[in-house]
């Protein structure tokens, strides 16, 4: 066997400094969620396919990563969590005062060809808010959103919130005598502007009877937004954040569940695909629970890929990212052991400074004291404690300044480093 | 379609409070690798199925969840991580300055039975050592694993480490002339002693010219333990560690990759399976690369499902874990609108209060202020911030003695807050 292993098409490996740009938008999901006092769940990766033929997907479904299992069950990777949440949702929402505020953080899958932006698998941070129908709860999520842009270092005009409501076109439609299928089949033609052919958009505007015209002078000059989207822009512009806000009625998200005011987090170079999307699904829960548990709901989510690629391209969020996976990598503390004799102390003393949460490492081996400090170096310790032949008395040098201290034997070491550290 | 759905076999909703127990045990996970110097990374759930037959894993190979993919591969959900860890570990090796102290959480899948104790999805925390091969090494680990027991709360007494070195059998092989392949058979059958029916035992002895009574005096009466395991004892011993420790010789683990010491941590009361376990597997890397890498390494892993078991079964660990879930969840401040004309204020205000890290809810619609409460007192918020007709003029109430205090509007809203949770 010649060849050497690789990972699978649209897999990623995450060697330390990508797991720790991982690891920094996990923490900023989790920040910013805790701080709209929303609790974290989890749900499995698996699941039945049946779960999503019922959500009705929309072109998620020719994207499932289904197979059979050794059991002969139809079963997919999660595509998305909101059927898995809603699914939950309905079996435990009892138990839990409403509404409920929740988020996940987790993989998700689709089999679609790899490319930029688009992996087999990515990480969705995901925010719901069951049990609540009213617009306060559509502006609670956008805030939340635009929360998370700024805690991420992104600042007005690095992007935009495309704002909409399904319901105006509904009502667009009751307006143009359109029946309910008529309604789906124009709402899907406004998800397809920007990108389908013009021709081809006229086409099929001319048989629900409309015009490519008509829906863009209702796009462009609406004579109402209507009352939610209207609560709404009242609502975060109390809270400071109208700046951040664009209506935009040609946003109507492509998934089939959504039920009224939808949303995306927009680059705005619009270079990208959404950052984040979301809306109101305030059907769903009962489709999955047969209609036994019926619960309005809204959320978003937003994938770490995209989010990543813009960091990387918006300088202040970039220096933000890496100012602070700085601050939080590399250990406190090198021992270097100077006279392999004192050993055993140096272990000891390891110990208790571990103990004392002071992260701490150093050679496995006996080296020379020279190749240690450069250890030290590699492995971005600020300080270098010596264990030489003065033990108990140590020697603690900054590697920075490359100032060095004697520290007698009658002095707490765990206080010194720690004071050294905290200042 | 009248069934409602469900997770299938095997598989785990994580509730809320379930997630909390997961984000505890990450949590300590990420502290102690933290510091030990190790730092995290990842790699895909999903895998050739080929890099695990290339590893030959004994029983694992029987339980993996492997399908074909749309495009014709054979794929495996990860039945472990540290194939994945060799393969990239061998493609980025030089960028790193050795040893590796790498770590990792994340899911692993196996196509067992589902029972008490064994999921068909489990979280592992893997952290492995790698470009070492000195007993040092191993001793690191094990102390690792010692201090991640206390970090959750577990005490001397409630569980031990088993520790012993496939060197020792393959010279006990020596000294009895068996061959390579005999040697092998000999690990096969000491891993399985505690399991096995005695007379199967003899019967398989027998054939290798060996009795049981032999390979007992071999675990039982040690000659020597060999200087692996004489040199890790006095590591352990210098870091105040010896009493966790257990030589038992007859562990071996059951993986066919480990070339010297392995380890387990397992209940003292013996009634779950091994808590974690690990050890040198220095041909790995080499055999997942082709030999072109070829680097010693050792290792060590812990699921998630039975340390959780054995921290619900320890009244110290349970409320140790039980108390740090508290501290962390819920929400800090719920504002209570009194006056529904200063809703904008209340909006500006939680605005405030969030931007400044201060994690605050409110009801999204209208409500009795006597609702009101209610729900901060759910949401376990200690504090309730009232905005009413004295706007800017607050009222803040501490829910747990029910004492109230009146905030003028030139105090600092966010200071007074920080300063009370703070306490």
């Amino acid at each position: 066997m010649a060849k050497s292993f690789q990972t699978l098409p649209g897999f990623r490996d995450f060697r330390p400094e990508d797991c720790a740009v991982r690891n920094y938008l996990f923490a900023n999901f989790r920040e910013v969620a805790k701080r709209y006092g929303f609790v974290e769940y989890e749900t499995p990766i698996l699941e039945p396919t049946e779960l999503y033929e019922k959500k009705a997907g929309g072109e998620l479904n020719s994207q499932l990563f289904c197979f059979e299992d050794k059991g002969g069950r139809n079963v997919t990777l999660r595509p998305e969590v909101t059927a898995s949440l809603g699914r939950l949702v309905s079996t435990v929402q009892r138990d839990y005062p409403k509404p409920l505020r929740w988020f996940e953080i987790g993989q998700c899958f689709r089999y679609e060809k790899p490319q930029k932006g688009r992996t087999r698998e990515f990480y969705q941070f995901n925010v719901d808010l069951i049990g609540e129908s009213c617009p306060g709860a559509d502006a609670e999520l956008i805030a939340l959103s635009i929360d998370l842009m700024s805690e991420l270092g992104f600042q007005k005009g690095d992007y935009v919130i495309r704002l909409s409501d399904r319901a105006y076109w509904q009502k667009f439609g009751n307006t143009k005598s359109l029946s309910s299928e008529q309604c789906d089949s124009l709402l899907q033609i406004v998800d397809k502007l920007e990108r389908e052919k013009p021709e081809v958009t006229e086409e099929k505007l001319n048989v629900l009877g409309l015009t490519t015209a008509e829906v863009q002078e209702a796009i462009c000059n609406p004579a109402s937004l209507g009352e939610n989207l209207d609560t709404i822009l009242a609502n975060l512009k109390a809270r400071g954040m109208a700046d951040f806000i664009e209506v935009d009625l040609s946003i109507v998200r492509g998934l089939a569940y959504y039920t009224g005011v939808v949303f995306e987090v927009f680059d705005a170079k619009k270079s990208l695909r959404a950052v984040a999307g979301g809306g109101r699904y305030d059907s769903l829960i009962s489709a999955l629970s047969n209609g036994s548990v019926d619960l309005p709901a809204a959320g978003f989510a937003i994938g770490d890929v995209v989010i990543r690629h813009l960091i990387e391209e918006t300088p202040h969020a970039a220096e933000k990212m890496q100012t602070t996976i700085n601050a939080a990598s590399g250990c406190d503390v090198y021992l270097v052991l100077a006279d392999n004799s004192k050993q055993a102390n140096a272990l000891a003393l390891a110990a208790q400074l571990r103990s004392a949460g002071i992260a701490t490492t150093f050679s496995l081996t006996p080296a020379k004291v020279g190749k240690q400090f450069k250890q030290a170096e590699q492995a971005g310790a600020p300080l270098a404690l010596v264990v030489g032949s003065e033990f108990p008395e140590l020697s603690l040098k900054i590697l920075a300044t490359r100032s060095e201290e004697t520290i007698p034997a009658d002095q707490d070491i765990v206080e010194t480093i720690s004071n050294i550290l905290n200042q």
